[in-house]
This record gives C-alpha cells, structure tokens and sequence, in this order.
C-alpha cells in the first residue's frame, strides 16, 4: 500500500449510529484493524467502555480506546465532504441506492483529500431516514434476497475491505474542485427551506418531502465548495430582491 | 441473481477445520446465509453441536443444523475440483497466493459445473502446509501488513461477498474441459511419488520437498480430467517399462 492510500485511509472515519451491542463495536473495531482504517466515532452507545467490547476487539484495542463518543450523527459527521450510509432497506424516497463496490471507489477518491465517512446504523433498527438525508450516498451491500440481514461487524469488515481494494487499485486523483463538506449542505438546504417557505413554494404540510427531493437531487451533484457558494449568493439575492416585505405585501 | 448463479452457489461448500469457538461457527453460517451460500463442512469441531453456536446464527440455523462433520479435511474436499485455502501467513513452499478477487473469480467460472470449496483454518493455528497442499490454491485477504488478523466469520463473510460479487458479475461457463477433482489429483500425487521412489529420484531423505513442488506445478495447472489419466497413462507407461525389475536389476 502506497503512501497516498495509508493516508487516504487515515481521512475515513467509521461511524455506529447508537449501536446496542458492545460486542459488535469490539468486532467492527477489529475489522477495521484489519483494513488498515482507525478512526471510530460512536453516535450514543448503550454502553461505553465495556468489557465485551474490549474481549472482541482483541489486537485493536487501540482503535477501541481511540472511539470518539458523539452525542448526535450531525456531530458525528462534522468535516467530512462524502457520507455513505450503509442500509440493507429499500427506502420509497431518498439516494440511489450504490453498490458498496462502487461507492468504495467514490469514497477512495473523496479520501485522496477530504474526509469521509462510512455510517451504519442500530442492529436492529438500522438508519432512519433522515439519517440517510444527512448523508449523500445510500449504500448497499450485495446479499440474499431472503437473508439479507449481515452482522453490523461484518458489513463494517466487508465496507472496509472494498475501502482498502479501492485505494490499492488506482491511482488517486481528488477531482477538479474541492468538494464542499456536509456542514456547507446543510447550510445550503436550510438556507433554502427557509427561502422556500417565505416564497410559499414549500407546502407547510408537507414540508419534508419536497426537501428530500432537494437533498437526493444535490447528493447525486456532488457539490464542490465554489458551487455551494454560487447557490447560497444566487439564494440571498432571491432573497433581497423580495424583502424588504416585497412581494408578500 | 440468475439461476445459474444460484446453482453455482449450491455447489459451493465452506469448510472450517478445527473450528474452536463455536460462536464463530454460528457467525460463519449466518455470513454464509447473507450471501447465499448454504453448505457448512465442518472438520472435527471442538463442540458441536453448540448453545453459543445457535445464538450467533441467528436467521442462519438451517445452514448450521445442515453442516456435515468431517473427521479429515481430505474427506471435507471429497468430489470438488477447486479448493480455496484461505491463509494470512506467507509461506516458503506452497502454491502461489491470490487475493481473493481473482480466486473468486476462478471459482466462480468452477462452480459453474463443479464442486468447490472455501477452506478456512484453526482460529489460533490456521491451515497446516500439508492442509494447504491438499487445497489447490492458496488464497489470502488482502489486510493490514501490521494486523491482518480477521476474525475467522468476517474472514468467511469476505469470502462468500467475493464469491457472490464474481458470480454476479459475469456471465458463467465452465471452460473448454471438465476439470478433474481433488480425489483424481491425489491419485495422481500417489502414483507419482510411488513411482519416483522406485526410480530412486526421489530422496527418501527429503521426499515431501519435491512432491510439495510437483503438488504446486499441477495444481497451478488447472488440470482437466482427461489430462490427469494421460499423466496416469504416462506413468503406467513408465513403471511397466521399468518391471519386471528392468533397470534396477
């Protein structure tokens, strides 16, 4: 493994949304290991430190005592540009769903110079759907039609080794521009509900699902930080031209 | 996943020798299930059946209640013609190592027609050479040069994604012949080594290094059915111009 990779793997970050079992953070810690990625964040565990999860993480113990503990996934997802949230569900409204071959070459691309994050949910619940909002990828992990349910350490093991084949297996290249980071999204999708709404473009009672489309269309986009930019001006002089009490007077 | 794939995965067996942790027996079977391989082998499990092994299954009790129990691993690989041994040691003399992409692959293009196998060590020991040499390829995960040690169910789990990702990926056929099955090669094994002794070119002082050599050539050869009985032909050939106590007389 080249430099560039060991480096690469060093920007991806593997989050357990609210995971219910010490156990399967000791085993995903060793996955992890495995794989050459350290970086653990933990979104509300049931329980942390915990003996269980130490037995299971045998060598990667050091992985374990590294977990950064966060109390919320917007937290837990802070600086990075590309999230993957890993969900076996089919879902009516949100990404396209990837395969995690592909995403993996995505997220290797996204790591040559940002920070990513693989983001898997509760054991039995999995991720909500406005967790998956919060990322800009759904993904999934190729499997059984009547079996599909893999072990939380296990779809950490198998996401993590694509992540290592992806970063072996080409050259890395950041693309053109810079992407913009999940922070700058979420300003940018704000900032639009609220323009959205004093337009009355968005239905108050249905306010959410117009903003799922909005987030579906813009994660596909792949926004670079220049482009996020030109929106939130282009939004601001929506915004002025009407206010002061423009055209809703 | 088409029918064919389907068929390919039943003919898809996964061996664990000398499994100790029942846990990882049931681990195993439910990584199986997800990809939709169904054929547990087991050879001489420490216990078996298991409380611990059932918990970890879970929606994969079927696949661990079908297991078979071997008392050898020569007779866990009766009838396949390809056999996978899955290790993270480097070794001196043994068949050449391949990620477990590319062996996936080739196993795919087997199980089309053939019977196959995924072998997987002792959690602590792994496979022996002489259980590696009985395999025909000797297959690694690609891993942290520092911590390589996956557990052995995200080893299966790495293992049976592989498989189902090479099957679905490519259209199936079996190549040009039928291949032959590890039962024909050790036949062949056998009569070369008798054979060479008698020659007196092979050193009883050292004979398992040259048949590790010969067991390494044939077995990166790929042999057909038909070519093996041309081998035995030739060998029959050579031992019956030799007796009556021909030369050595």
């Amino acid at each position: 493994m080249n430099p560039n990779a060991a480096n690469a793997l060093a920007r991806v970050r593997v989050v357990l949304d609210h995971p219910s079992h010490p156990g399967n953070i000791g085993s995903a810690a060793r996955a992890m290991k495995t794989m050459g990625l350290t970086r653990l964040v933990l979104v509300a565990p049931r329980r942390m430190p915990d003996e269980e999860a130490h037995a299971l993480a045998t060598g990667a113990i050091d992985v374990l005592q590294g977990a950064r503990v966060c109390a919320s996934l917007r937290e837990a997802l802070e600086g990075t540009v590309l999230a993957l949230a890993f969900s076996a569900r089919r879902r009516q409204l949100s990404h396209a769903q990837l395969g995690v071959r592909e995403a993996a070459l995505e997220a290797a691309r996204a790591a040559a110079g940002a920070e990513v994050a693989l983001v898997f949910g509760n054991e039995q619940a999995g991720l909500s759907n406005s967790d998956v909002l919060l990322c800009n990828r759904l993904v999934h992990i190729p499997s059984d039609l009547n079996y599909s349910s893999l072990n939380l350490a296990a779809a950490v093991q198998v996401a993590a080794y694509e992540m290592r084949m992806a970063l072996g297996e080409r050259k890395l290249h950041a693309g053109a521009g810079e992407r913009a980071t999940l922070q700058d999204l979420e300003k940018l999708y704000e900032h639009l509900e609220e323009s959205l709404r004093v337009t009355g473009f968005l239905d108050p009672g249905k306010p959410k699902r117009l903003m799922e489309r909005l987030r579906r269309l813009f994660a596909r986009a792949a926004l670079e930080r220049e482009e996020v930019a030109i929106l939130r001006g282009m939004l601001n002089a929506y915004d002025q031209a009407r206010s002061p009490r423009g055209k809703l007077d």
